[in-house]
């Protein structure tokens, strides 16, 4: 008998606890999900015989490693500054340790001991950090083997709506975390093109785009993420070129939200105290300049002079400029005007989100230079099994199977870059629908 | 005999020491200079008889209470941050406080304590907090006292060259803390207008000015300070319709300085880390788009095409276009323009400082409105005597003057907004030659 512990039991962890689920009689599994709520944990494992839900308080120490210590495996779908806390636990009680986030310091100070116990701590094994990770890897790996050099590489992701639910002008809808979503793209990004250090300032970040086409489902613009230089040492790509990874929106979106960005209400450094009554367009107004007889509207215009009728539009749908009194009234303008979006760009009941991830590589062989696009889509079915859930969930799902399985048979800390990793996650996902397609170009 | 301990001898301190240095001897007092160099103390003391210079290491508590016992009076003019240990040993043992900087947080807690010892607390009483306040205020209450309301308070001060110093073509040198010059107005400006609160990013700072003119030294401008809210209070002026406070530059100034801040080369929130031998264009390139032929210059007014040829000769001037490295290989964006700056605009030997400080004022009287305009121009002597040190110190060395003498009978903690303690030091303030020239047009 092989227990798995999840911890956690929130949207994302769908895919993941059914996935589980699915073979632990053949495979004689016990899956344990512990979540604040005993109800959410419970729901989402449909009386199953072997499911438990279990309600956790993580501060009781006590609860909270007899839990872990009836595990063979933990993963972890808690927010990730919990992470360290389980992980050591983890560590202590002789446990293997699964996540689909970023692989912290903290973590990296417990390499050695977890390679002494001879444990696996998997981390980034969601979508992105996850699923990017394997997908590049497995095609810069082919191609170095073959002896061919990798002298660009970029790649984006979004997390968006289905084309059929694209059904108001920005073509947007929150499908995951608001707050991450008012605040994307803020601090400087930096990343490499054709041997050049760039940066870019948060302010500059939505006009310097991208197009990015998928064949299916059409255009979208990329914009550079925070940090890519640091993937060079990630994916073994210390002297490459150009190295960039960035976030997909559907085209148009980035210029009209950089209407925001702009007028500094995207800014979450400091808190408004602003009085009862006060409206929507008061609101949009106290980031414009003063005048005694233009209106909000010609004082965009002025201001931002490429703003025209299809941006105003846009932002006169959000409401900007009604006189309709805001929904909050002290907090940072960021979380002021997240708390208008969330209004505006709710999911309705049959709307389905969707996963666009690109990867765009250039190649030289000794045959001359090609290239790669490898896209991958991935459509929600419905609001509780979201695209989002599908691909932060399955690889996490399949990478603790194949390892109970003895098909991974890696030891120490890791993030998915490692064949011994990838390969067998990615064909497992392929099964699951989860399928990039590759076009090559030989120029 | 009375003691005055000075902490800091620094070069804000020579006009203090000075000033209380000249009647030393008629008014039986002792000076004190404590400094981490005994050399710098010594230094500012010219050997006068009543002068006694001492090394002093803040962490011996036991020596740095021992200096305080035997003081009657304590000016810190240490780093803003060291100010809480400082005035926490003066309220242990029953010793008066005053600083240049402003009022903290830790320095309001100790508020009941000081009114129950029957101290005086006195911050905020060098320039810019200091000065400000109390020529503002003169004038507030005075209009006040007529049955006048102010409708709008502007007061923008500047830390500049003089006129016949301005030998560059950005008619720019550092005369105070560089670092504090290159991190100028990060943040978000708030201010109120008309009544409408209004709120400036970073980013569009630069581009939202207002020319201030001075009859003698011509125009600058100014743009608003992060909080001018929060003067609302302070002033006793919270229903004033517009209140902003701001920071003035030399005209001409500001649009090219905006080439720094929309590349985000003004950014202090990463490190960079560059190769050996990177230079100042690749420096300077590395915030501009890449492209396979274009020049940095073509780059440059392709992304702001508001880049004229004179804005252009500004940047070369620094030396920015150039292929020599930079002088510092790590840090962050805004560290590094530090490092190039420094050298570019650094004091020449014959070169003055200046200060210039303007209130704009509207009034609603019984018979009409009217303007007030009330100005500072404070130019320096040279090096040592500059016009900073003299209106940050002075105002400092007054206010202890006065209170030793008698003349400033306040108890408790203070900042330099009460008629009792602004209108004897403006008095001997106009005898040093700091006075504010007022114009008032009746409308």
């Amino acid at each position: 008998m092989q227990t798995i512990l999840i911890l956690g039991a929130g949207k994302s962890s769908v895919f993941l606890i059914e996935y589980l689920l699915e073979t632990a009689v053949p495979k004689k599994r016990k899956i344990i999900v512990a979540d604040v709520s005993v109800e959410i944990a419970a729901e989402k494992l449909k009386d199953h015989g072997s499911g438990k839900a279990v309600c956790i308080n993580l501060e009781d120490e006590e609860k909270r490693k007899a839990l872990i210590e009836e595990s063979d495996v933990v993963i972890s779908m808690l927010p990730a500054f919990l992470h360290p806390i389980i992980a050591k636990d983890c560590l202590e009680l002789g446990k293997h340790f699964f996540s689909a986030s970023y692989e912290s310091g903290e973590m990296r100070e417990m390499k050695s001991e977890i390679e002494a116990k001879n444990l696996l701590f998997l981390n980034e094994c969601g979508l992105d950090p996850g699923l990017d990770h394997m997908s590049a890897m497995k095609i810069i790996n082919d191609e170095k083997k073959t002896g061919n050099r990798v002298t660009s590489f970029k790649s984006y992701t979004g997390g968006l709506l289905a084309p059929e639910s694209e059904n108001n002008p920005w073509k947007y809808k929150f499908t995951w975390n608001p707050r991450n979503v008012v605040l994307a793209g803020q601090g400087t990004s930096r990343f490499i093109q054709n041997g050049e250090l760039k940066y870019i300032p948060y302010h500059m970040l939505y006009r310097r785009l991208e197009k990015i086409r998928f064949d299916k489902v059409g255009d979208f613009e990329g914009y550079p993420n925070r940090d890519s230089l640091s993937y060079r040492k990630i994916y073994g790509l210390n002297e490459i070129p150009t190295l960039l990874r960035g976030t997909l929106r559907r085209a148009g979106f980035c210029q009209s939200w950089d209407v925001f960005v702009q007028l500094g209400i995207t800014d979450d450094s400091f808190q408004m105290e602003l009085p009862t009554g006060f409206s929507h367009r008061m609101f949009f107004n106290s980031f414009l300049p003063f005048h005694e007889t233009k209106s909000v509207e010609e004082k965009l215009q002025e201001l931002l002079p490429w703003v025209g009728s299809e941006i105003l539009e846009k932002i006169e749908w959000l409401g900007m400029f009604s006189d309709s009194p805001i929904p909050k009234k002290t907090g940072s303008p960021a979380s002021i005007l997240e708390e208008i979006l969330k209004e505006k760009w709710k999911l309705g009941h049959q709307d389905k989100d969707m996963i666009v991830m690109q990867h765009l590589f250039e190649i030289e062989t000794p045959e001359g230079k090609k290239d790669i696009v490898s896209s991958l889509v991935c459509k929600g079915v419905n609001q509780e099994h979201t695209a989002m859930a599908k691909t932060v969930g399955l690889p996490l799902a399949i990478a603790v199977d194949l390892f109970l399985d003895g098909k991974i048979n890696v030891r120490g800390l890791h993030v998915p870059v490692l064949s011994e990793i990838y390969e067998p996650i990615l064909g497992a996902l392929e099964k699951e629908g989860i399928v990039f397609e590759e076009r090559i170009k030989l120029l």
